[in-house]
C-alpha cells in the first residue's frame, strides 16, 4: 500500500526557491583577487538564476540533458550557475582548474560540454586547451576586466548576457533522479573519471551536512567556503547555505593564509571547511600575527586528508577555535564522516578525547560504511581490524560516468573506496592507509601510475616507482624511486623534473628522488611499495 | 539525463539500522505510571523490532500492507511497534485513545486494523468497542501486571510474544513511497479520516527536524516526547531521536505536571515537545515548587495550539528555559513551520522579539507555504494581509484514506489547512483565525459541527451553535449556543451535558451555555459564528 503524501521531488530548484522564499536578506558576499568585495542577496541570486536559465535556454541553446563545464573559482557567479544549469535540467561540471592540461582537456571532451563559463583570470589555462575541446560551441567570460582580450571563440561576456535577459522564467519539473552535476575525480587512474551528481543526492547530502552531528549551519552562521567549487561542489556548502539560510562567503582565489584570516574577519565567518593544508597555513599565519581580536569562527570543518591531531589540539588550545573532522571522495558527494565528541567521550583523558576526533568519524544518516577483508569477509568494529573502507548510501555513485569501473563496486552493490581502515565499537572510521596508488598533496589527488609511466618514458630510466611521503604543508608528497638502465649514464634529479614538466603541472612533479640499483618487487614481480614506505615515508628522506 | 547515484530507498528501516549501528549503546528510558523505570538501548530496540517483524509475520500472520492497530501511551514497546510493524511493510496505525469510543471504533474498523496492540491500562476501553470491531483478528496485551483479565479475545501477551521469536529479520526491501503510519483526525467533521504516511515523507521529516532552524537534535542530546505516540506519531520524534543519536525518554501516561518535571529532573532532558496545556502545567508546577537545581532542558517545541507570548517570555525569565513556537496538523506530518529568531531580529526590542517568537514561524526547507483569499488570489506577504493558509511539500496529505475530500486540495495542488493567518516579510506565519468549525482543546480536537448535530437531536433543542471561547488551561474550551422550540420548556446545563455524554468523552463536552432566543445568521442563513465569537469569545463569558 502506498503513502497519500504529495510527490515534491527533490531538487536543487527547490532549495533555490526555499532559499529566496524564506531567507531572501541572507548574503552571498564574494571577495575577488582585486579586493573587491561584491554582495548579492538571496533575493538577488534568485533573480539572476532565472535571467541566467533564460541565457542558457534561449541564447544559448543549452537542452535539457547537456553539460555545461565552469571553470572558475568559487563566487556568487559560480553559485548562480550551479543553480541555474541544474535548474533547467542540464548538467553543471565544475572542471577542475588544477589538473593537467591533458586531464582537462580529456574531461571536457568526456563530458561533451557545450558551453564553458570561464573566469577571466583562468582565460590563458583554457586558451592552451580549447583548439582540442571538441563541443564547446561559447565561452563567457566571467569577471572580466576592461581590458580583456582572448583567443577564445566565440566569447560572451556573462554581465553582459545576463543584463538582456528577463528574470522571470518558469523551472521544468525535474525528476528528481535528473543529474544536476559532475565532477572528474583525477585519482585513481591515469585517466579522470566523471561522476555525475542527482538532485536527490544533492538534496539529501545538504540536509545531512546542516545537521547538528554534521555541519550544524543554522541562519545565525556565516560560512566561508574554501573548498574550491571545482572541488566536489564545495563540499554542497553552496546548498547547505540556502536550506540554512546560512550567509555565503566566497574567497575566489584569496586562499593565502593572511587573505584568508582577513575575509573570517571582516565577515565576522563563523563555519568553513577546507583541507588540512590550508588549516595549516591559516594556523601558522595567526601565530607569526596573532589578531587583536578573537575570530567569530567557532569550528571548521577539515577533510580531503587527515590533519594532524597536533593541530586539531593547538588550533583549540590557541585560538578557541574547533576543528572538526571529515571524510569523503569525489564519489561520496563528497561527506560521508565526520567526527565530534559524544557524551560517552566526555570522561576520556585529553589526550584519547583528541584521538578520537582524529579519526574520520562515525556515517551520516543516508551513508552505511563497512571494512571488508582481501577475501571479501565484513569484518567487525572493534578499532583495530583493517579492511577496505566500503560505502553504499543516498548520495554514492552507482558508476562513474561513461566509465564501465567494475572493480570499484563489490557484488553486493558497495562502493569500494580504495582506503583502508578501521571502525571502533563506537562507529568511528579511521583511515588507515590507501590501497590505490595516489598521492594527495594539498587537497589535490596525483595519480603515482600516472607519475611512473612518464618517468618510465625518459630514455634513460628502467624502472620507476612512486609513492606518498609525509610533507609539513602539503601533507604528502610524491617520491620517485628510479633505477637508470645504466647507472653511469644517469639523468639528474632536474633533467627527470623539466622531462615531467611536460605532461604535469608543478604540484603534481615530485621533488624528492631517491636513485636506486632495483625498485624493490613483491613476489609476484609487482612493485613493492610496502617496502619503498617502509623505507622512505617514515623520515629516512635524503 | 539520469544522475549515476545508488538507488537508496529512504525507509523507516534505515532509520533503524543506522539507530542501531551508529548509537546501540544510547537509551529509550520509559516511566511507567506504577513508577517502574525501564531502559532498552538502540541496541536493544534493533533486536526486539527483529522479534517483533517475525511474530507480526509469523505468529499474527500479517502482511505487507496490512493495519495494525496501537491503543497505547508513550513507552519503549510502542515505538518497537513504530519501527516493526512499519519494517515488514505494514501500517502502524495510532488509535487516538482521547477520541470518543464512536471514533475510536469508526478508524478501526475504517483503517481495517488487523491486530491491535494495547496497553494494559487502556484495556477497558477498548473492551466497550471491540465486539464492534470487524477486522481485527488478534489482540496483543502491552504492560500487563501479573493479574491481568480482559474479555478481549484471542489475546496475546506482548513479551510472552516476542520471547519465542528468533532476533534475526531480513527486512524486505520496500519502495520508500510504501505506506509506514495512519493516524485519524478527528476535526474537521464528524466523521475522523485517515492520513496515510509513506517511509519517505516520514524520513524527510524527520530529517528536517533534526535541523538546528527547527528541532535542534543531536547525539548529546536527551529527548522528552510529551506528545503522545497516538498523536500524530509524537511528531516524528521517535524517528528523530535514532537519526541523531538522542537518548529518549518516555513518559507513558504520566502527564501531570510533578510527574513530568521529576523526569525531566531524573533524566537530565535536554529537549521535549508537547502541546501548550502541558506546557502551562509545567510552569505552574516550577512556579509553585521551584527546583533546588536548574532543570538540564535548554528548550521546548510546542505547538498544536498558539502558546501565550506571556508564557514563553515568562518560563525564559523565571527558568532560563526556550519556548520554541511550531506549527503543524495531522496532514502535515506534522511539522510545518517553527519559530526562531534570527540576527536579523537581534536589534529589535524584547517585545517584538517576543512578538517574533509568538508566531508560528518559517516553514522547514521541504515545506512551502502561501496565503490565499477566497476568490482564490495569492496573497503577499507582508505581515498584516489575511488569508486561508495553504501548504504543499514532501510530508502533506495528497489524499485522505478511502475518502474523497476534493475541498481540502486546490486545484493546483495545494493542501487547504482551514486555518487564516499571515505571513510576514521575513517568512514567519502566524495563525489568525480558523475557518473550521473547530476548537482545540488541551491539544484534542472537538468538532463543533459534532456537538451542534448532537444537541439538535435532544428533543427540547431547536438550534444550537457551538465556538471556541479562550481558557486559560486548556487553551480553547467548547460554549454552546442554545435556542429551544419553547422557552418554557427548556432543558438545564445539566441536562444537556448528560444527553452529550451518550456520544462524546467528557473533555468534547461543553461546561459553558448560553441561552438565546435565536442563534444569529449570515445573510444566507447560515449560524453567523463570527458574531457569536464576537459577543462571547472575548471574555464575555457568562
Amino acid at each position: 500500500m502506498q503513502g497519500l503524501m504529495m510527490q515534491y521531488p527533490l531538487t536543487t530548484n527547490t532549495i533555490l526557491e526555499y532559499g529566496n522564499r524564506v531567507f531572501h536578506h541572507k548574503r552571498i558576499i564574494t571577495h575577488l583577487p582585486d579586493g573587491t568585495r561584491r554582495v548579492c542577496t538571496f533575493g538577488d541570486l534568485y533573480r539572476r538564476c532565472k535571467q541566467l536559465a533564460n541565457a542558457l535556454r534561449h541564447t544559448l541553446g543549452v537542452q535539457p540533458g547537456d553539460v555545461v563545464g565552469t571553470f572558475a573559482w568559487n563566487h556568487g557567479p559560480h553559485v548562480e550557475l550551479y543553480y541555474g544549469i541544474s535548474g533547467i535540467g542540464a548538467v553543471c561540471h565544475t572542471i577542475n582548474v588544477r589538473l593537467s592540461p591533458q586531464q582537462i582537456e580529456y574531461s571536457i571532451n568526456h563530458s561533451e560540454d557545450k558551453v564553458i563559463f570561464v573566469d577571466a583570470t583562468l582565460v590563458p589555462l583554457l586558451e592552451k586547451i580549447a583548439p582540442l575541446a571538441e563541443t564547446v560551441r561559447h565561452y563567457v567570460i566571467l569577471n572580466a576586466p576592461a581590458d580583456f582580450t582572448t583567443t577564445l571563440e566565440p566569447i560572451l561576456h556573462y554581465e553582459e548576457l545576463l543584463a538582456e535577459q528577463p528574470d522571470e522564467f518558469e523551472w521544468p519539473e525535474l525528476d528528481e533522479n535528473t543529474a544536476c552535476g559532475m565532477c572528474y575525480t583525477s585519482g585513481t587512474t591515469g585517466l579522470p573519471k566523471g561522476v555525475l551528481y542527482s538532485h536527490r543526492s544533492t538534496y539529501l547530502h545538504a540536509m545531512a551536512i546542516m545537521s547538528p552531528n554534521a555541519g550544524n549551519l543554522s541562519s545565525r552562521d556565516t560560512a566561508l567556503l574554501i573548498v574550491p567549487q571545482f572541488h566536489v561542489m564545495a563540499w554542497g556548502y553552496p546548498y547547505v547555505c540556502l536550506l540554512a539560510g546560512a550567509n555565503m562567503v566566497l574567497p575566489s582565489s584569496n586562499l593565502q593564509p593572511a587573505a584568508l584570516i582577513r575575509i573570517l574577519q571582516e565577515e565576522q565567518v563563523t563555519r568553513a571547511n577546507g583541507v588540512p593544508t590550508i588549516w595549516l597555513g591559516i594556523y601558522e599565519e595567526l601565530k607569526n600575527n596573532p589578531p587583536a581580536e578573537p575570530l567569530a569562527l567557532e569550528e571548521y570543518v577539515v577533510g580531503g586528508s587527515a590533519l594532524p591531531a597536533s593541530l586539531i589540539e593547538a588550533f583549540e588550545r590557541d585560538f578557541g577555535i574547533r576543528g572538526v573532522h571529515a571524510w569523503g571522495m569525489t564519489e561520496t558527494s563528497p561527506l560521508g564522516t565526520l567526527s565530534r565528541l559524544q557524551p560517552r567521550h566526555e570522561s576520556l583523558p585529553p589526550k584519547d578525547q583528541l584521538a578520537v576526533r582524529a579519526k574520520q568519524g562515525i556515517p551520516f544518516p543516508g551513508v552505511e560504511i563497512r571494512i571488508v577483508s582481501d577475501e571479501g569477509t565484513v569484518l567487525p568494529w572493534d578499532g583495530k581490524t583493517m579492511g577496505e573502507l566500503q560505502v553504499r548510501g543516498a548520495w554514492t555513485i552507482s558508476a562513474y560516468f561513461k566509465t564501465a569501473n567494475q572493480e570499484s563496486f563489490t557484488d553486493d552493490g558497495w562502493f569500494r573506496t580504495g582506503d583502508v581502515s578501521t571502525i571502533d565499537e563506537a562507529g568511528y572510521m579511521e583511515i588507515k592507509d590507501r590501497t590505490k596508488d595516489l598521492i594527495k598533496s594539498g587537497g589535490e589527488w596525483i595519480s603515482s601510475v600516472a607519475l611512473e609511466s612518464a618517468l618510465m618514458a625518459h630514455p634513460r630510466v628502467k624502472e620507476a616507482a612512486v609513492i606518498a611521503i609525509p610533507d609539513q604543508k602539503w601533507i604528502e608528497r610524491p617520491l620517485a624511486a628510479v633505477v637508470f638502465h645504466d647507472r653511469r649514464q644517469a639523468a639528474t634529479k632536474e633533467e627527470l623534473m623539466d622531462f615531467l614538466a611536460r605532461d604535469f603541472v608543478s604540484y603534481q612533479i615530485p621533488h624528492d628522488y631517491v636513485f636506486l640499483d632495483e625498485v624493490p618487487k613483491t613476489s609476484v614481480g609487482k612493485f613493492n611499495k610496502k617496502e619503498l614506505r617502509r623505507r622512505y615515508a617514515e623520515e629516512e628522506l635524503i
